[in-house]
């Protein structure tokens, strides 16, 4: 019997986790202040974040220490399996290897909360009592709300309202964890108000779901704020996910030619890719490394790379980064967790720096890459995991029309159970192709009043 | 660190069913055709099994060897972890120690794959084009959709009308995976036909969904039919659960004292309690094995054990069972996978024998428990589930009175992921206690005409 599963045991979960920056040969710019255009130091974030989450966002130490408690969660469903996609492989008639490191496994269904139980432990460890947080299609809210129940801190989630309607199931989700969920814009805080006073038949934005979470957070001593993306110590969380994977890889006895991940703020692609982007660094490797988009969000294959603020409303600091700028609104697809303007500030230095590759994919093409991977492999993804897929199978087909057999890995970083709208409306003809036009990314970069990066 | 999930590896997926039977004291009583009351023979069910199931059927042998392809397949999600619940023990405060068996990652979320995957391996071997069945809620036409489609079988599942409608993304989860699924009654069939003539607006029933998948499959060459509990194969396959449990409670240095399961027709209680039932005959050992009903639905607890149909409309043979008669129509709670009128048969006939237990619990007491397990344990189980949590806890608390440490083992037979509407249906206070009356079991037992057992 060929063996499809190459599994870990719960001692064999890391100890440390992986940052990339100690290893980067032009490191991240510093994030500016938006009214001095001055390099920001930690202690701004301090009203949001505990100073150890603070510390590793500024951390250049190459490992960083998983406290037990910590990994004794995590082997709640860690470590993940990572499968040999031999369906897949048949399917496509490719003489390409293809793996997959499938995160779907942990309760929330997805990888966040590899990052969600350690901000949840930090804040914990500062006598936090609240987390806040926002949320679109309900992923990152579930994550955190499964995290701080077990460390019995409060969760105050601010779900984007037109979701909040559309998609109760993931409130009863959070519900059940026993996080607070309030449709946003909301009354709690001033931003909600406002909005309302304005527009009272809002159906909310993910930016305003962010100011409301940070004004709860900013306005309280025993509150802080947290984000599910995007920053350098969600980034480190997530390498937990390539570090099993690389020893699950040398127990297969291979080692992939390309990692692949589908791309929203960078943590998914961070978490798989920066292992084996370490063996690039360290071993002098070449391992191609790909960022997976929709064409509807193509921050990395059509942005630029410049100072741009991280939320919609411009509360962030200036973040040095690949963006559509901050007012781009991607069409509604239901990769709900792909549809961000920026990139990460790591990932975007690397991409500047070539040390990466992105590319992307039409909302139809993942779909059909979807069905045809549940057909084949068993597993229905999620509307995002699907981007990776998409891609994995374009390297495939690449294989075999050159004739050449390489090595793919690509995360699978949730199941679909929650999306089966998704899959309703991709059935009944209502996906359609979707094209950003070259006037739209224009207009929105024109926007724009940064620092341009040299 | 201590160690919370005993996993094995894919070459410890075990080689063979185990069949009770063998063991049983007392065989199970033959079925009886309804017109002439005499024992049938395996020939009688040959329209609509294949050969091989049929054998398996009646078989007595103590080994059925699993063949390979569908080792293969179980690969993709077993063997399924096994948790020692620390979270679960900390929350009740007991001296017990409480492990579970999580059958929830198989790709449909439940333990149906481990005989939907076997059955269509069967009916492949014998040429089976298509294959029929029906479904209440969904999760076990999810798990035949599956399997099917691993295999190039078609397949035709009859749903429910009224959970098709109020359930479609179980639908589309089966569609995903290439099936049909039709809403019953259904013009397809006579039996649908003729429900629908009588009465337009049927929303259908479970007996309805049985009448047409059978006639489907009765009345074509190339299609047979399948059924996801109650028959002795069925039981047959899922006791690959149990076999797992058992070698990874011996990894774990333990073996437990208490069994428990959830109880709907008997596979998923036949699938962890066999394999620990052949200790208590082989070695002597005194393991009590619970099986766990609702109150709304207390086959085992209050029914009685006389002949009976396996269907509603009479369709099937005479099964000797404990029944609250085949026309008992229980209330409609979320846990649909346990509103069947009838028990199995080798687990009557173990029951009778007082070889296993039975208990049963109230509507409102399983979703407390489920909260209390999702809050403790981070995976929300399915409704069914915490049937076999509230057990656990119970026999947990006893422990704690008595001051006695004993070891728990139940089946976490599947997730929630496709059942938030019931727990926001629990939290919005819309559970309601159920509990049958004296006089509703009398009614629906005045109304057998089948054979007593003496």
């Amino acid at each position: 019997m060929k063996i499809r599963k190459i599994t870990l045991n719960e001692n064999e979960i890391p100890e440390k986790w992986y940052n990339i920056v100690a290893d980067m040969p032009n490191k991240p710019l510093p994030p500016l202040n938006p009214a001095t255009r001055e390099p920001i130091g930690p202690e701004a974030l301090a009203p949001l974040f505990p100073m150890e989450l603070i510390m590793q966002e500024v951390s250049a130490e190459k490992w960083v220490e998983i406290p037990d408690q910590v990994r004794d969660i995590y082997a709640m469903w860690r470590p993940t399996p990572l499968y040999r996609a031999y369906g897949l492989e048949k399917a496509l008639d490719t003489p390409a290897k293809i793996y997959y490191k499938y995160e779907g496994v942990s309760p929330s269904g997805s990888h966040k909360p590899n990052t969600a139980v350690a901000q949840a432990y930090y804040n914990k460890q500062e006598g936090v009592k609240r987390i806040t947080t926002e949320t679109g299609a309900g992923q990152w809210g579930s994550a955190l709300s499964f995290a701080c129940n077990l460390f019995g801190i409060e969760c105050e989630v601010y779900m984007v309202k037109i979701s909040y309607e559309q998609k109760p199931y993931r409130k009863v989700m959070m519900n059940t964890w026993g996080a607070k969920v309030f449709a946003s814009p909301s009354t709690n805080t001033e931003a909600g108000r406002k909005i309302l006073a304005e527009h009272p038949g809002s159906t909310g934005s993910l930016g305003i779901a962010i100011s409301e979470a940070i004004e709860r957070a900013a306005t309280r001593d025993d509150t802080k704020y947290s984000l599910g993306s995007v920053l350098n110590h969600v980034k480190l969380h997530q390498t937990i996910i390539g570090q099993e994977a690389l020893k699950q890889m040398e127990k297969a006895g291979d080692l992939p030619d390309i990692v692949i991940a589908p791309f929203g703020g960078g943590s998914n692609f961070a978490g798989l890719a920066f292992p084996f982007l370490r063996l690039n660094f360290e071993e002098g490797k070449n391992i191609r490394c790909i960022a997976s988009e929709p064409t509807s969000c193509p921050k990395l294959t059509r942005g630029v790379f410049r100072y741009d603020f991280g939320d919609t409303v411009g509360m962030t600091p200036l973040l040095p980064m690949y963006t559509l700028g901050h007012n781009f609104v991607p069409a509604p697809i239901h990769a709900g967790g792909l549809r961000y303007h920026g990139a990460g500030v790591i990932v975007s230095q690397l991409l500047k720096d070539k040390l990466i590759e992105a590319c992307s994919h039409d909302n139809l093409e993942v779909f059909e890459a979807g069905v045809l991977f549940a057909k084949a492999e068993g597993i229905i993804p999620a509307p995002e995991a699907t981007h990776g897929i998409a891609t994995a199978i374009h390297e495939a087909k690449k294989c075999k029309e050159e004739g050449v057999s390489k090595t793919i890995l690509f995360n699978l970083c949730g199941h679909g159970n929650f999306d089966m709208k998704a899959y309703e409306d991709y059935f009944a003809g209502k996906i359609v192709r979707h094209e950003v036009t070259e006037e739209e990314i224009k207009k929105s970069l024109a926007e724009l009043e940064t620092p341009e990066i040299g």
